[in-house]
């Protein structure tokens, strides 16, 4: 293989790519990214074995051909050479990297066994204004599981029906759902796609209003940024149905201002911040919310003013959990809405009820 | 004790002084900060033993007295309570935050034991400009070691005389000296000081044009930065003598655009990165340095230009060390001045003449 381009080019697709290599892998490939040279241009491709990113750029091909890099060092040493012509000229396990009067040589690795990427990817379609993937995204994908116990946790369940766009994100101790407006869609699609592949999605979408088509085949999902392709494999397996975990009637409503919740939250987050499940009580009344949480460090009781309709609470919760559905709400103040202190209870905003967040409580010994 | 304060004035008091506290010790009254109040205010103190920050705010003191408070957990809470009057109330081993409608109690120590904190430092003084005193830090502290093995090299030496103060600091691989201007000294100084106390005193200098004092007397320094006021221990025991180990003839000279320099030693710096020492290799030679770097991912050649004035020279160095060097010269050239390959060498500006950086080879097989 032996291709010339420019290194701002190749700096661009490297840095965009090398975002889809495994971090810690006993696969060496699986931290490469492979170069394909063919007609007039080089496509850049690496992947995990569940996401891909995949980029094609201009280059004059003086000779055919595929090799794999090792990704970080490839892309490190290339966003330093911005400014320059770049020759790469790969033979056997071997590349040369060229510019100005200078010469460095890799070890490269043949693209042989890299995985094949499929890109035909086409069955089934949805488009979305691309602001309003963004905020579905950026609704959801902080509710997913972080760990392996349960893999498909780790994904959001994209549901398309009837017009409209639903994901879904749980954790086993909360769950976020938002609903979305869509533009087009080939029919009904149900599939659950891993955070991070969302995520890496959301950081390539373009900050200009247009759309994005989202497709899907074979529990194969693909959108394409630009001239950036990401792919990613779905999880298989049954999704919790969230009808079956959020309650249809509550017994107490309270609406509150975000800013003064969220402030009292954190202050009372502060002295748990070292235990286990950072707990904080809610103690609810007529006409207010008293905030508490109590450790070694010392003890907070905040009351914050807030509209309470139904029965008095007093309710135990993980800090963080309140903290990021609250933040993540976008009116100026919330309604939460709970049965008793062992059910799960929500958070919503006032109007806008396309997002919704449930939380499940902490029993503790005081209020189980 | 009880007093009322502004949460701004505390909360921006309490940000300063926790910068003193031990982030890990056994001794849990060095990750306090004290309050002391008296008269019309409160002083807040912290120190890990080393250094300690003093500051005093305007309160109604309506209880004199001194309690110590756990330094990060009451400074992140104050910080999220600036716009309140704050009450502080303290009773035994507990004191009362009361804010707004609310009440927070933590838990207190007694400030019996908290460590006397000597402000009466003024037997000897040097007065600076301050833009003058930031440069000096920000041109030697990195150089301080950062292990215990030789604790003494944790400290900057700064020696005042004849009209003018010299910075050194060095960790046994490489060391920094620089020469300043002064505005006024009580007579000739030689300390020892330690690089955190200087970085510490650095962040808090203002950024206007202006004055700072450096007061010392028997083993401590006093700086005071607006109502701020720093103390530190110095060091005992010998410095190194730098006259013992710069060289004051060299046999090789290079002159070199600092830029391309840079770049190039950061591109053949990524392919040792995981390698001990970071090593690359010199090859200086008339008009040119060519640098390299190999390692298992691959190998590197590049030449600067250069302006090479003596023989001939094969070098290899750790590259972190000339990398930190030539960052932190200011002009667009700098001088590289050699003896041989196992002596250490020189980086400065070509012009000012007020910093130099000596640099220790590394012996490799290839050139000892």
């Amino acid at each position: 293989m032996k291709i010339v381009c420019e290194g701002l080019d190749l700096s661009d697709a490297v840095l965009k790519v090398v975002k889809a290599c495994a971090t810690r892998t006993t696969i060496p490939l699986m931290e490469c990214i492979k170069i394909s040279a063919k007609n007039d241009g080089i496509t850049l491709t690496a992947t995990d074995g569940e996401i891909s990113i995949q980029k094609k750029i201009k280059a004059e091909v003086y000779e055919e051909g595929e090799v794999c890099v090792p990704g970080r060092y490839f892309s490190d040493f290339i966003k330093k050479l911005e400014g320059v012509q770049i020759t790469l000229d790969a033979e056997d396990n071997r590349m040369n990297i060229i510019y100005a009067d200078s010469e460095t040589t890799m070890q490269i690795l043949s693209a042989e066994d890299f995985p094949k990427i499929d890109t035909d990817i086409n069955e089934n379609s949805v488009v979305l204004e691309t602001e309003e993937l963004r905020r579905l995204i950026n609704a959801t994908t902080f509710c997913c599981a972080g760990d392996d116990s349960r893999p498909i946790l780790k994904g959001c369940q994209i549901v398309v029906s009837g017009g409209e766009i639903n994901m879904t994100a749980l954790d086993g101790f909360r769950l976020a759902t938002t609903k979305g407006k869509i533009i087009s869609s080939t029919g009904d699609i149900e599939i659950v796609c891993p955070a991070r592949t969302l995520n890496e999605i959301e950081k390539m979408l373009p900050s200009d209003k247009g759309e994005t088509e989202i497709k899907i085949q074979k529990g194969n999902l693909l959108v394409c940024v630009d001239d950036t392709t990401v792919t990613s494999s779905l999880y298989n397996g049954d999704f919790i149905k969230k009808e079956n975990i959020i309650p249809k009637s509550f017994i107490t409503y309270v609406t509150v201002d975000k800013k003064a919740l969220k402030s009292s939250i954190e202050r009372a987050a502060i002295l748990v911040r070292n235990d286990k499940n950072s707990l904080i009580i809610l103690d609810i009344s007529q006409g207010k919310i008293e905030i508490s949480s109590n450790s070694e460090i010392g003890n907070l009781c905040e009351p914050v003013k807030a509209e309470v309709d139904g029965k008095d609470l007093k309710i135990a919760m993980n800090s963080k959990f309140i903290s990021d559905a609250i933040n993540a709400l976008e009116e100026d103040d919330v309604t939460l809405s709970f049965n008793n202190q062992v059910q799960p209870f929500i958070c919503e905003n006032v109007i806008d009820k396309n997002v919704l967040y449930l939380i499940l409580p902490v029993r503790t010994s005081n209020n189980a």
